[in-house]
């Protein structure tokens, strides 16, 4: 077996001779193990054919040699900077045309290269390597599912610790050490834990200088990682009561989230789910509180293909998973967000997520 | 007061007529607030004269407006894609050469600008555009402070609940729910618990197969963030008894750390610190297990100048901080690391880490 076949044939795909992977989800999916690079340059390097080589901080070297890696390695120390082993690394390996990850590799790696290779094409392949990760395996869903439960279990606890009267930062601790409780590998993400105007942003940071207050609604988007995968749920309830707005708003984003499901199927394209879930809320009272498209992919990375979008014809097939997470968010006010994991089957699709969406009144 | 002054200067340093700012620790320092790209390019330009402008993704306009932004906005829709919105900022803004954050954009950033500006130079400014960060002020001092203080409080806390027969997997997650627990705003990085022949790793991954058995060397390299500053610190403890040469070693690393606190002081540089420390591993009879140099710095990100390492002529100044980490590390074995994070002062240098560095036997 060769665990770079798929990579190969990519490189071939976008005209390269070869392909170069950084530390990120791509690397761990195929080394099985990854990195943080922060200002150490570390990239594999896989030709169309023969053996690839590698750029490794010396002092990785003891972790590296835990992938088993199956070509030659530039090794450089903090003292003598990497450039050399670029340098090297372009002697041993010729290169005129290179497939990279643009949204994992950063510039001075590319700078790097430049300098080390002549007139080096360096082509943005993030599409095209990522894909390889769109359909999942029996046991990447089974490590999804693991993420995911745990995940569930962490919010559940924390919604029977929530009081008015709580920072948001506060209720994010909260759920975070929940999170860490029950068997959570790391974050997913930083979570969002937002109430009131809060809520209506979608990327909200939690505010330390917020007291949630009843009547509030409050929204967390959150998960864990397990196995290598990460969850990405959101859920937002009520605290103390809701308001007439706020069921109103609650009822016509479950009833986009729930035609999401609906129309999940094989040959569906991601289009299709967009059009169908965004048609529920455009047909509303609030229409112009949309401020997002339905969801994306998810698996190793939060936001990966597919993204379900208007305009994109990609077509679903088994084993893709994605996110329907169709929002209302009216500026200043208040934003109502439901979010589920949803997995592609052969006959249609079955929620990961399985947490209850009945409007919940919590504290 | 301009903010972006500092940052007009250094475009014009390195012969830009612009820098950008990604997201990232650079942009949080200037901005106020920091976002999460993911998939999303965010950017803002500063031209060496005259209103600043950015390009935002549309679903992070109503968080974009909290940094109170004092130009031209062009945001862009995930249908749409982001190409329209650079091309858009280069009709506006024209620029031939710009400074950019080469550790922190990402490649379909850069592809992305490139694409706008034809011609473009693309300067990486990385060491130019972080040094503004090297001397913290005194409410920076004491974001840090917070931060260290915290974590040192959850390492207490989960020392006192480690026991042999443990998974590193499963410390780790108790001290990361103590640093929760104990305020940390989000983790500095994820921590390093690594026991027996693991912490020879210097970056050890906590292993879920490997239960921690009495006589182990358990290395902690751990930190929260508090106010936007990390904390790093490493204490290695034995779990029921040390070996000799575990005690030995332990003694042959504090007086190394030890020795980079008596040698920081104004005027001293990086390379007299790295030199001192050094020198004594290498006077000790372990000199071959010696892996990395002495430090980072420490502030907005966990690995920042000044780096502390031979070579390094970069004077020290009051007000910067870095971290004092010297290890021995015998592979396949043991190691011991121990890192104080310090601050140069007017007439010496003041430890921010303040937990004991005896040689401490747990469980």
């Amino acid at each position: 077996m060769d665990r770079y076949a798929e990579y190969r044939a990519v490189a071939r795909d976008v005209g390269a001779d070869a392909l170069a992977l950084v530390p990120g989800p791509n690397f761990a999916r195929v080394m099985g193990k990854n990195f943080h690079s922060h200002e150490r340059p570390m990239v594999v390097v896989v030709p169309v054919e023969g053996a690839p080589a590698a750029i490794v901080p010396n002092l990785e070297l003891g972790s590296f040699e835990l992938v088993n890696f199956e070509g030659e390695v530039f090794d450089w120390r903090d003292q003598d900077g990497y450039q050399d082993a670029f340098d090297a690394l372009a002697r041993h390996l010729p290169i005129r045309h290179l497939a990279v990850e643009g949204q994992v590799m950063r510039v001075f790696v590319h700078h790097a290269l430049a300098r080390a290779y002549k007139g080096l094409e360096i082509i943005d392949a993030e599409r095209e390597i990522s894909a390889i990760r769109l359909c999942k395996t029996p046991a990447e869903i089974a490590a999804l599912e693991d993420a995911i439960r745990l995940s569930e279990a962490a919010l559940e606890e924390t919604l029977e610790q929530v009081r008015a009267g709580q920072t948001e930062k506060q209720v994010e601790s909260l759920l975070i050490q929940a999170l860490f409780r029950n068997g959570a590998e790391d974050l997913a993400f930083g979570p969002i834990v937002a109430a009131g105007d809060n809520s209506a942003r979608p990327h909200a940071s939690a505010r330390a200088d917020y007291q949630i207050r009843p009547g509030d609604a409050l929204l967390f988007d959150w998960g864990g990682r397990h196995g290598g995968f990460a969850a990405d749920i959101t859920r937002t309830v009520f605290v103390g009561h809701a308001t007439d707005e706020g069921q109103e708003v609650y009822d016509t984003v479950l009833r986009a989230n729930l035609k999401g499901h609906e129309v999940t199927r094989p040959g569906a394209t991601a289009h299709d789910v967009d059009d169908a879930v965004t048609s529920v809320l455009e047909a509303s009272p609030f229409a112009d509180r949309i401020r997002t498209k339905t969801g994306h992919g998810l698996g190793r990375d939060v936001h990966e293909a597919p993204y379900i979008m208007r305009g994109n014809h990609q077509k679903l097939t088994p084993g893709m998973v994605f996110t329907d997470e169709p929002g209302l968010y009216e500026i200043g006010k208040f934003g109502v967000r439901i979010e589920d994991d949803i997995l592609v089957t052969e006959d249609g699709c079955r929620s990961l997520t399985t947490m209850s969406k009945e409007l919940r009144v919590v504290g």
